[in-house]
């Protein structure tokens, strides 16, 4: 490995400067991405492992970012489970069975990764293979409230209605819907592990819609399933659980050896309720890319003097990207983040 | 006043039992406000003092709640302040000419409240009249980045990137339109108390979207100033941030007798941290309102042990109620409020 600050970093180890990636780093705001996007639809790209290497080696070259990660879309692992997916335009995913039952939770199938999404596993070799050792690979899945909270409202939602209902009205059929979404997830990482992913992310996008104390009986042991699961297979493991911040010592008591955060908290308040027992991830608000350079900067610093260059700190933003992200203004923040961090 | 529970507890005395209202109680989920909104549109409702008045009273016949809050909407201010408002079917506000430049920032007008929403005025003095006594009225507006947002974004946003992105790159700019708006707010609010609000309650209903170093920066100041601008008007003052629990101090510095909370965050941790020097309002899920009764009992008895009878607590939901909430239901909470916290 040439570059193996992120690694290290993950491990709390001492690093030459702060390692830094961007959440949703292989996408829309590069103008090479886009050119691949429109002759492909999303998902012919996800499961065409030549232009998921293709797009995911894009920031690495562009960006001189510390990570790869994997393109890939958290709902992939869902038709195997036989649910219908696909991306109707401008509107996100759309699923044409939801789960709302009993029976529909029983339908739902349990396939080994490698039956279920064998183009994910192909396309983590290719990448491997072609980033000959510059950055670490890193694979990535959902968490079980964030496929749950899709697979049951049909898509994306604002309020998390149906889902909620189930939590409340039919504990049961919730318990069993999470523990199969949390089955296949751990299969999937752990494919994705040996297939050479050298860390593995689980995204909780949406899990920031419920209380402490739902979270805490309806969510947490099921996260925790997966985590727990993760724990031998030799890769660092990091927990992003998108404005969750009110309840971080829930997330952490669920796993991981990085906690992601998002911008809405102070890093140190941020680091010391998680323990430093583990690392942090964040947390610029991805919109700060829309600032000039000199606040960029500004705010760069103000998070690494959080953080205090203690080991354990992955800079990245604290969501995704935004798509009309101006390039240089990425590109700045990451060579910000390396030129201010400089032990 | 025959009930002034609500009065009291915002003052942190004594009550005989936790007073209770529901954040938008006047609204869609009852089918009494359906039957006049299908005659008028939304504007119409909120500028007819008598239909104003008929809303607001409908929850306070319905429900029992602990105090009345005024039928209005967060942006009728800003006809007044030249900005063109309307709402679109199903689409909610739209407004044609949004504030971008300093040109524009310099056009808003700042008028007496009386002259700007005389019909909000008036509608307090005839819910005060109707009401007999009955419960407290209380008054609202939106707080200054709130009201920005939506005049910046032109409506509703999902990013603020507009508003951010003044914020950011014309800090002056931003300024003088936060000092503007903060100046209509606050004789808004002055009026409403004149005219017969015996609280008011200022709703920072989209700020969750900005980190605790920008809320500082950006926002703090000027809440401040709307806040502090109340403090001799001899009415409790309820501060409400939503999804803003990981900088609760910052707005607990604002100001506020009460702050409101939403329910991302255990309501003991919370008030702890805005010190029990002020109220707490707060904080169910208001989708709990889609679970059986008995679920909706248990998490009301969570919450008031949270409380644990210290004075200060004004029971609410952490959000507005949903239309699709069975009215039953929002009884039912009620009820298990006044019962189980019953001294």
């Amino acid at each position: 490995m040439q570059n193996d600050r992120f690694l290290k970093a993950c491990r709390r180890e001492e690093v030459d400067c702060t390692p830094v990636w961007l959440m949703r780093q292989a996408g829309r705001y590069l103008p090479e991405y886009m050119e691949i996007r429109q002759k492909y639809d999303f998902l012919t790209m996800c499961k065409t492992p030549d232009l998921a290497a293709e797009v995911t080696l894009q920031p690495v070259n562009r960006l001189g970012v510390d990570a790869a990660i994997l393109f890939a879309d958290i709902l992939l692992p869902l038709e195997g489970m036989g649910i219908e997916l696909a991306f109707a335009k401008n509107e996100g995913p759309v699923i044409s069975n939801p789960v709302r039952t009993k029976d529909d939770v029983d339908k739902i199938r349990i396939l080994e990764a490698e039956e279920a999404t064998p183009y994910v596993l192909d396309a983590i070799r290719l990448i491997r293979k072609e980033l000959e050792g510059r950055v670490p690979l890193i694979g990535f899945s959902g968490a079980p409230f964030t496929i749950a909270s899709y697979i049951i409202e049909g898509g994306g939602s604002k309020d998390y209605k149906n889902c909620k209902s189930m939590m409340w009205q039919a504990p049961d059929v919730w318990d069993s819907l999470m523990k199969k979404i949390s089955e296949v997830l751990l299969k999937y990482l752990k494919a994705q592990i040996k297939a050479g992913a050298q860390a593995v992310q689980m995204f909780d996008s949406w899990v920031g819609a419920l209380s402490p104390d739902d979270y805490e009986q309806y969510v947490l042991p099921h996260s925790k399933y997966v985590l727990d699961g993760l724990r031998d297979e030799g890769v660092p493991v990091i927990h992003f659980a998108n404005n969750a911040s009110s309840m971080l010592e829930l997330v952490a008591a669920a796993g991981g050896d990085v906690i992601g955060l998002d911008w809405r908290i102070n890093l140190d308040d941020a680091w010391k309720r998680v323990g430093y027992d583990r690392g942090v991830q964040g947390n610029l608000d991805p919109f700060t890319l829309f600032a000039p350079p000199s606040v960029i900067e500004e705010k760069v610093r103000k998070i690494l003097d959080m953080a205090g260059n203690r080991p354990g700190h992955i800079f990245n933003l604290g969501h995704g990207i935004n798509k009309e992200t101006p390039v240089e203004h990425a590109i700045a923040l990451v060579e910000a983040v390396h030129k201010y961090s400089r032990r």
